[in-house]
């Protein structure tokens, strides 16, 4: 048996196991597929010429975000979440968040391109982000824009650092230490590129406030 | 004027600024600690003899978490949360965290010594984490009670790397990129040895809750 | 001259050289195969379109783990080895080590995809596990998988990090200094990605043992 | 002999060698001042106890700055300098900066502590660093202050990154990373805590225009 | 609303917005040229392949330099600007200094191939050098021509580390260090490649002398 | 309750739980040490004037390995185990190494002094080595003796670097990472400086053997 | 003027300019041929399809070193040089050497594979080793043979480490770390993969014992 | 038996093992001074007050280099050697360098303080230099002036990188790297630090020679 999946997770942490389709090989991602046994299921990073090549590709995929939905989303939940970007080149991972979140039951909402450097922007959304359960901030290069949201609102601030950049941005490693080493108080951080692993902790975050 | 402080954040994010006092210079520190105002504030990363050194040494002070309290606590706030260690090393990081929960109304429990080297310790204890608001788990080397408290349980988990440990354990850099890098999904992560900031990620948690 | 086989090795560590392929010219590989004078040899690292390409391709190949055996393999000897994966992008790794050990007279088993985000899994092979001589332990991104089982038997752990994994697991140092670092004492260590120097080393234990 | 000054460096670039202090013998030391034959010098990085121990320690010594100037100033040139901090730990750096500017001529402002986590300490000074000929920004931890500078105002930006922070902020080369990195274009970046080469560059930059 | 310009930002300093077309969507690229309204606007990083496939590809592209110019230059301004090269694999990213020149309304001139390695090269074109409002110097490898000009001459010094080598040039980190801890005072540096930047560092030197 | 020991370790993997001194504070590990209920004990990592400080310091201390043994060692065992060293820097890494492994029940060999740079001194002892059961070799700068060892005997080699050297020695990463891609086959390796460590994973190996 | 030779050269060093073609320009390297004016040249690190895409490919080209030399040899001088190697992965880089000694004017000979896991290899050809003015050794993974070779020899050794390995060779770091650390003294090294530097050296060793 | 000199080498090799003092026990030290037997041996890093402990100091110790030669030099041979450093702080590490040479029965040139920001001072000495058997270039910070005399001279040249600079100068790790990347070519270079080892290789260079 080379393929042993965790149908035990949702009971545990309240949310199924996701597959991140990367470096897998297709003849266990079809394994993968045929054993869900009608599981509502996320495929993460699944590239459009590996999908088209499965042996029974999902219908619901969405090649921007490179995600597929099998068996449909979980069940409906409240909660205001939104995914804002610094730059247009972070959109593949909000929309990767905004996926997952939307896979979870909610209805997010992007906020693209405040990035600092023209802060009028950002100034122009910070009240509808003020107002939000929590705020995923999608941001490469310098990173910045997590330390200004985080000291202009009091919500959860969970910051995504993307591999966009060249040089010093060092595949997203900068925007990472950045936003651990934030000026800002409480503002936590994924891994980069990780739009799935922001969405799942907002879950956890209103998972834990539904009980 | 060499000190400017941001009087206006508790009516922005919900919680003071708190000082690093660690790399600000005695006279500084002095001359902020004359500025609050009768604001309450939590001074961290305070080292005793620097403590002893001040003009007027704050009272509520702990030299365990190295930390001070002036002006008193925030007022109190209900949440169920536990601070959870892998090993003793990690104590001094989870005192902060500790700390910082009380200064901000809460009431937050121990539980320290629960590595996964011993697993039946995490067992013992793993309902008490399962019925929290947010758990905030520390550890160094291999960052790895992260990802297995991570699979366990579904609400909020806030790993929060330490220094301890040598070699290839890099200052606390191994458990970041772990916990960043981590199998189990959805949990977040704070700068190496960052108790005050998981602490402060927790009391946006539960801010965000409470509107 | 430009190739030099050791045909001396057997005799002095009880094991032959194995030709690693990757990164050797094609002329080269076909030099090394007209020098095997019907010694037993293991090829690692084969991608399947360079084994096409070879003057004389080696009939036993297998491409999942990229190996061929040239000449069949050692003699049988007794051992019980099992070697487990953390998660299915890990299996290319594994199935090194797999081939590697039967290569050398063993009959290993595979438990795969008992990564910790999901316990249950690893505690329903724990017995297999500890009843073994040596167990190779393959995981990628955090690598607590070595960790955990660690902790749980005695018989000799050796682990092989895998390059599985984005971003912060830095295509397996993570898993690499996690595995250094680990709480679990007196678990080992090969190179990421090293299948076959775990192998190897079962080997040079089991060797060692039957004198 | 093993001390050559480069007497000649005033005619070539505008602005005499510095001493730098740090790394050099106290014998050495003694031997270049001994030298200077009533040249203006700048000594940077002299720590309080080095100075006293000098065999002619200089009167004109700043232990805030760790700087001494020997043989006066140079001639007084005009220009509008801004010297602004993210954090009281910036500060040391940040006055190195300063007295450079001074030594050189110039009489430069402070605008200390206007990190970007308390945004409206930066706007009310923005237009005093926007009606500047250069302006030096000086931070640690995610250096963002660059970043909202850079994308505000028009004059030449030179940020230098502090070594202010622990952990992820690795040393200050997250800061400089972030500057360098910066989403806001043209801005420029010294070495980690080079106040003195900061404001070296402001004096190339007056120069030049002087002519 | 997937782009947000920040059309506002001439105003604030005095440049444009460039687009930085790497690692964006060609469906976003197009949406962004749809909303230009006529503003002049540079292009970066545009490949050839890329620049051929957006709906109206821009028709004053420059491939060597991968850049585009849409809707002209700014209005001419004065200023003498050299742009100087170390060796021949460094014109690339000097030629993307001297359009982004060129499109900020300056006539700047080349001076290649003058590294250190042979320095009578360099000595021949030093008076040219020296007679500048501002010198960019693009250098990979070891960096040493910034040092070296750097002692030349008093005017701005831009060094532009480019990923020119290999093995230790470690991708132009080394360059960049390099520059960064020039033993010649006052120079300034750019991310690695970074040719725009240093010529938008340019423009606010120029822009802040002509008010 | 700040203190929680695995009292279960030796039934699960058959050694006790060791005590790393480093980094915990003295009033906890005095706390250890009265709940070690007369269990046998090794700590490590326990300096001179940290052991002289504890409230009952225990009388079985070495300080060349900076190891302590409690309630008596382990009961005997057989094996024959050699640890040898390249240098005479390797020695405190050697013997914290010997120490375990006495602490174990051993009675291992130690061969000094036999670093490759004089490959005589190898020679003359190699019979030795290759009639082990494990050789665990301690060795910094460049971590050669590994390899050459692995190359010469078919035992079970453990590769302990050592954070001997400086400059490119890199705080024993060199070393480390040498013996991760030894050109020998099968050799395995433990952290930086974790003599503890090897001698553990020798205990693993001669108690799998022993069942 | 986008190329500018340093004919200069050979006066001055006693070696004419060699031209790297990776990363330049066909154009660029056409214009280059086009100036050399008969003089004799070295080009390095010439990929066969880009050496067929010039515009007057040079005749004397070997794909398996990616050298090509136009316009001869320098005149024939004497010297005994051995290039060595460690493994067959190693080639190309030992090609490099032996195409430029050969161009400056030597003879030189081949050892190949004769790494350290086999030592009676390097055993059989220590004298002839010895027997020479300079020897360069080409070693990827571990470098280890630099360190064996360097304490056996008393000519100059010049290592050249190699990115022959995966993961922990960390693309020939590891060598080069290994060589600048090794514990053989008097050793020198060269960048990563850098057969024609080594040569080069050698050639400096032999003009200053010429003269 | 803790200590094994390698009495061998002279024979081997032309030069006897010195001995590394730092990060060895004074007692360790002992043992090896008191095995000597008369032979010549040097002594490098030996810091001053490691030198008053000894049970036995060796009268000939010079503290700024700190070395110590106990039984006398080598015999005297021949050869012009200049050791050149680029700045003040330079100097422990060319004194070192200066004094294994002097040991090796050669009278050495120290050129201090002839770093590339003020190049007239290396034009002054260039005849010099270039009339030399080997140069030995002592260079922290930017390394640059390896490039610079590596461009000038054909004779040796042996970099040794140095740990003067701050911030990005990276403990040296910039310099060292600057030298392997550089744009002169030929240049060889050593360990961080290590004056020994480049006097060592100069060694190497006239013994080969003399022969």
């Amino acid at each position: 048996m080379r393929v042993r999946l965790d149908h035990d997770r949702p009971r545990r942490i309240g949310q199924p196991e996701a597959i991140l389709c990367e470096g897998k090989a297709l003849a266990d991602l079809d394994a993968i597929l045929g054993a869900l046994q009608g599981r509502p299921t996320l495929l993460t990073r699944l590239a459009p010429e590996r999908h088209a090549a499965l042996a029974a590709p999902p219908k619901d995929y969405d090649p921007a975000s490179r995600t597929a939905i099998v068996n449909g989303c979980l069940p409906a939940r409240t909660g205001r979440v939104r995914v804002v970007t610094a730059g247009t080149g972070d959109l593949p991972v909000a929309l990767e968040a905004l996926r997952t979140l939307r896979f979870g039951g909610l209805s997010p909402d992007l906020i693209a391109d405040i990035g600092v450097a023209g802060l009028w922007r950002l100034e122009e959304q910070i009240e509808s982000i003020r107002d939000s359960d929590a705020v995923v901030v999608v941001a490469g290069m310098d990173g910045a824009l997590v330390s200004v949201i985080g000291g202009l609102v009091g919500v959860p601030v969970i910051g995504v650092p993307t591999s966009v950049g060249y040089g010093a941005a060092e595949g997203g490693r900068t925007a990472l230490n950045a936003m651990l080493a934030s000026c800002a108080q409480g503002v936590l951080v994924c891994n980069i590129d990780n739009g799935f692993g922001a969405a799942s902790a907002v879950l956890r975050i209103l998972e834990a406030r539904a009980r």
